[in-house]
């Protein structure tokens, strides 16, 4: 039995998140290549079949069937209600992708303090199911609007209040907002069609996409460090470097002296290697790496 | 009495339109600058007030009377169903803002023919309310569906045809799509709140508006011609001429001699300035113009 | 007699005011033109030989003679007590060389109010010269230090106050300090070496000079307006139109018609255009000019 | 009769002169748009049919009747013999297609002083008919070898002299090579095919688009300027502007004052309008021009 | 005896292959720069020197021992019959250097089906000297123009037939044209002159250049993998992956687990780190590599 | 007792090292951002507060303790005769940091041959003190004047020499200067405060960093080499690799062959290859190394 017509279809999502997607794709090992205007990049696997879609719509295609496997963020699985596999929570430490919050914002010199000061406002949203459960969920009947787009501008004038998304708050603050309570927290999900994960080969493959996705998140703002040691000073080298796991030691031609490597957060390097090279290791040098399955 | 303290409010398209409409109303002689993230471009009239929103939402923001005065398409004025005050069209050459249609498309191998053909099937389009009216105008039955972006990727997996807008159909070629009908054709509009166009002072001043961005439109793809004539050919010359307006024709100190100045479409003077000069025309030249009030 | 062997030297100044100060040569018709790394501009002209130079120091080497004419700000004529024939302002429209300011300024949370509680303490500022005259004029001991650059940076750790250049004061907001006291305004001159003034054959060239800059900044933010008019409506049309200098008024061939021609500011077309055409003007164009000499 | 169906075929030159020439019937007034990729720029005139190619090819294929017209430079009329009408000589004021020369050029420290000293040498060059010429008409034999380009970086290794096209000589110079002798000058040319050149329509068209070729060319350098003169200053100012043609004398409506009008070489400008207004003329303006068709 | 007076002539292909090739040298370890406008490359090794000059030439350059080593495609070799020795092979990956085809072509509407169709027509093409021999060899009589460039343009009105080099086929396409026969497969070479290969001091020295391009072209889509493994599963993970070379197994300090680490075709890597995970590796990581001699 | 509220002042220089200095920190492990017109780079380490200060002020500014640390060039330090510690040379590989010279330099014609010759001469300098004790130790009397810039055009008509600082002379040869004598060399020092220096927690910071900046100048064009040796080639491929440190050598699963690793200066490596592979090395491969601490 072969697998040649098998054939995976991946939703990609289209627009502010696409440029940081196919790059978190690359880094796992898949190529695709976007031609100008079209929506099918192309990857020189023929058991995969891409297509870009926006992400707002992406969990009910999924959920549809119409791709067996798809990245989207939490949040618009909730707002489209959409009964889909979570594989994995994809984290980037990139600004466009990590986790992020719907909150709900009036103007600075509003009296609002609560959602309960909400009864019978008009909220502008651009979600709006999200938007009408919390209400419900707090006992508070309030019009909820659909909004295009700008939305921080409409307060007070076209809303008085909004149910907005943000990573640092800044756009709030630039359009004197003041954010009232978190309604979500959010962040981007590798997602699969129920049908297709009962499927072995989809899920097979779907499970080796995740695995590798996570290695490149997983290999961002890590690094290699490779140094030599005597072996008298191998306890102490060893119990200075954080525990993500135990350092390879290998041993060398000269046996008084080990070689140690190991993978460490760049972060913390400009305090390890000067504790490393008092405790005696020699020869300290660090590299990049681009995938780290633990 | 004073107008010191009126102010006119004006809404302006956010996104895909709002460089080719700032660049607009600067040839018009209103120069905005725009704070990045800012909504509200600046400009140096007290009396007049400026806020970025979607082009989607305008329209009933204008009948709302939250802007006096905005600028957007027709097609979201119907969309939207909003009441207001049609100023005047506003076609600019430029590819970003010329008049756009509305189109029903379908794959290139469907069968469909025409809207007819659709009795049922399933249709994904931006402008829901416009399509809704038109197959009901039509006596057809099919479930039209709210699309986010990407429309054109739909058909045949995610939608039977879609109703997507088009200025020269190449992306929809470029996604192997066919058009079977034109369903509405739709250009820029300045619009008025009906309640702000019997305030005579905000009249005037949206009038004046008018007339000025009228003009900058006017006035590409046009230049000035000017020559000197003997008298005695002037007849033929301003035969020559196409009719738009009489050229002006000024006395000169050789009174065998006058001066022609005319204003015409740039278009056409690689035909004009050879039958001019065999006419008996000289020195002519020619010059850019950025106004034209006829 | 010949001056075929008669030079003008022409300091220009080196750095953030170069680029505008070539082009405002440009505008006035000379075209010099700066190989990469080269402090002697080349021009068309054998009588005119030019050399890129701190601003700072123009006043100084004018006054010496190693410059016949240069330009420089009002600022530094003064820092460097230069004695030097002033022979034009050189006001720019465009940002770099508007007017600006030497301030004196402090942390907003200074308690210093004035010049006057600066006794004892300790300032830092590019115009040392300046700063020191301006307090003794005041009755202020304190000392004045030269600064580098950075100056905004350095209160309150190390300076109490400075005295720095600023435009618009928002680069001291950023750095959260308040205007005290403004010591001085400066804009650009065209200065000239007093002996060289003596000269005929140089005064004549530089005040030629002088006419074409100012030309070129004279015709920045103005435009033409041209217009025909009926005989009948001239008194009013002429009534509306700003009385810098009376409009070329020409006769036409119709003879119950008249053409009009207008030079006028840029920002007030928007207000001008709708009365001229409410006035019975017709056919009214607007066109760029580069130089205007009243 | 119509002549709907009637075509002039245009031969453009493909590579480093391309922007220009497009630039140049652009300011002309044919605005050709070239797709990537594609040889066939298209134009919105159905009479026109233009396509891309070498300019070494050109005067070949318009020879042979594949192209009406084309653009090309004296040079390659030459190198390949062919029997053209040339309609106009089209000199550039802009770097890419101003006369060229091709020269002789030998090593600087070659002993060779004359085309006579290359007895028995060998000599690399683009244009080995040319050089082939010159040599026999000198009586030299020297063998001449085809050179793919890159061809100055060629003696003294690879060749003992070339002919090379220049501009300036700067290349030459810093391939440390020295100009022997001028062999050829060279400038753009539009040509006709001698057949097409004798049908009536088409020679009217090749005639029109010569006309406003050189009208874009004449213009560029050139400018208007426009002032106010008391009639008794008329001759005075007359005499100084220079004679290209009589300048535009209009009546005013204040009798005892004249407009003039008149198009000068940019150049002359700086010079001339300080005594136009030393002579009494007063609201003195100047304006960019498009074309100039004497 | 020294070597130091010794010196290694490098021809590089000026144009099109010039970055590409640079950059090859550069992964290679010879960093040249090049000034603007010079065709002498520098780099800081006394024995080399280099000299950029046309792909089309090299081949007859270094026959004549003008160069000793050079770089050009197999083609221009064969169209100037050159007497070179091939040292060696340089596929790149990237696309300006990957294996090309030169093939007949003809518009899609020819009815030319192979070569033998093309008797007493007339074929353009760059390499006429290939072309004549291909069509001697299949007995067939044509006439050959050389092509200066723009090929794909001339048929069917400048040829009946073109020789062109094509890489996908997509400008062929793109200018309708069908591909008949493929005449020739080329990539690029590094050749030496004959006598410079029997100089023992320069052939060292271009075999060690030889290696360290093929080291680099190895490299390029190469990554290295490292991992832990207990030893039980060593067998089934060196299985696992492909036999390039055995993977380097270092012992570790904990005497049940090794380290191996192996270098990879990239592409592969997204299949492989599944596998070795569920074989049991562990802290499996991905780094980049510069060069590869096997 | 708890460090948390201890802090170290970083002075960093602004202006043309800035963007080389932060790259340089970043490459050390240390992240600033700057906001655009901010002079307070952030960095995640709460213990670390640094300011951008002109590099000519950083000595000053640390002997007086504003900061605990700073970097600046030898030669502002002893120009401003400050009296501080320094920590460390950081001699970078990149144009912009490399050691310069303070040269005393003339026109090329001028009859000045050493330093002896400027008796009663100009010289204009951005460097008066370093200028004047030079001249004093030369006992040379000469008048020293502060250049703002520009300086290198000054000779001769602004003055007889100058002192100005040099890279690679071109600047000074593009003006026409000649070197006379070199009065300075300087590079980039790490200089910390007296006090600071006393201070057990600051002294191990500022090391650390001293430490980790140094690591990151070091693996600068240095590279990672790796192979697989036969045991029996082991000692010949040893002696073949520079002696920086000995190569790390492991052993592997066949015990008839070892692993090698050795950090070398990536300029070798085109020599050290070949020599590898002839010694028997096999699967020779280069990777790239961020820092490497002997």
């Amino acid at each position: 039995m072969t697998n040649s017509n098998k054939v995976l279809k991946l939703g990609l999502p289209k627009g502010s998140l696409q440029d940081s997607t196919l790059d978190l794709f690359a880094h796992a090992g898949f190529h695709f290549s976007v031609q100008s205007r079209s929506y099918f990049p192309s990857i020189d696997d023929d058991e995969l079949e891409a297509i870009l879609i926006r992400a707002q719509e992406m969990a009910h295609y999924v959920q549809l069937g119409a791709f067996d496997v798809g990245l989207t963020g939490k949040d618009w699985i909730i707002e489209t209600d959409a009964d889909v596999v979570e594989v994995a929570d994809l984290v980037y430490s990139k600004a466009s992708m990590r986790p992020v919050r719907w909150v709900l914002a009036v103007p600075e010199s509003s009296p609002v303090k609560t959602v309960k000061d909400l009864e019978g406002k008009h909220i502008a949203t651009e979600v709006v199911n999200i938007t009408k459960k919390y209400l419900a969920a707090n006992g508070v009947n309030a019009s909820v609007e659909f909004s295009w787009g700008a939305t921080e501008v409409k307060p007070p004038d076209l809303a008085d209040a909004i149910v907005e998304v943000t990573e640092t708050g800044s756009s709030l603050r630039a359009n004197k907002l003041r954010i009232v309570e978190t309604i979500l927290e959010s962040n981007t999900k590798l997602i699969a069609n129920r049908q297709s994960w009962e499927d072995p080969w989809k899920r097979e493959k779907i499970e080796s996409m995740a695995l590798l996705l996570q290695g490149a998140i997983n290999a961002q703002g890590k690094v290699g460090l490779k140094m030599n040691a005597p072996k008298s000073a191998l306890e102490k080298i060893t119990s200075i470097i954080p525990a993500l796991r135990q350092p390879t030691v290998s041993h060398l031609a000269n046996d008084q002296w080990v070689a140690l490597e190991v993978i460490v957060t760049e972060k913390i390097v400009r305090k390890l290697i000067p504790e490393l090279k008092r405790a005696g290791a020699e020869g300290i040098f660090e590299y990049d790496i681009n995938k780290l399955i633990d």
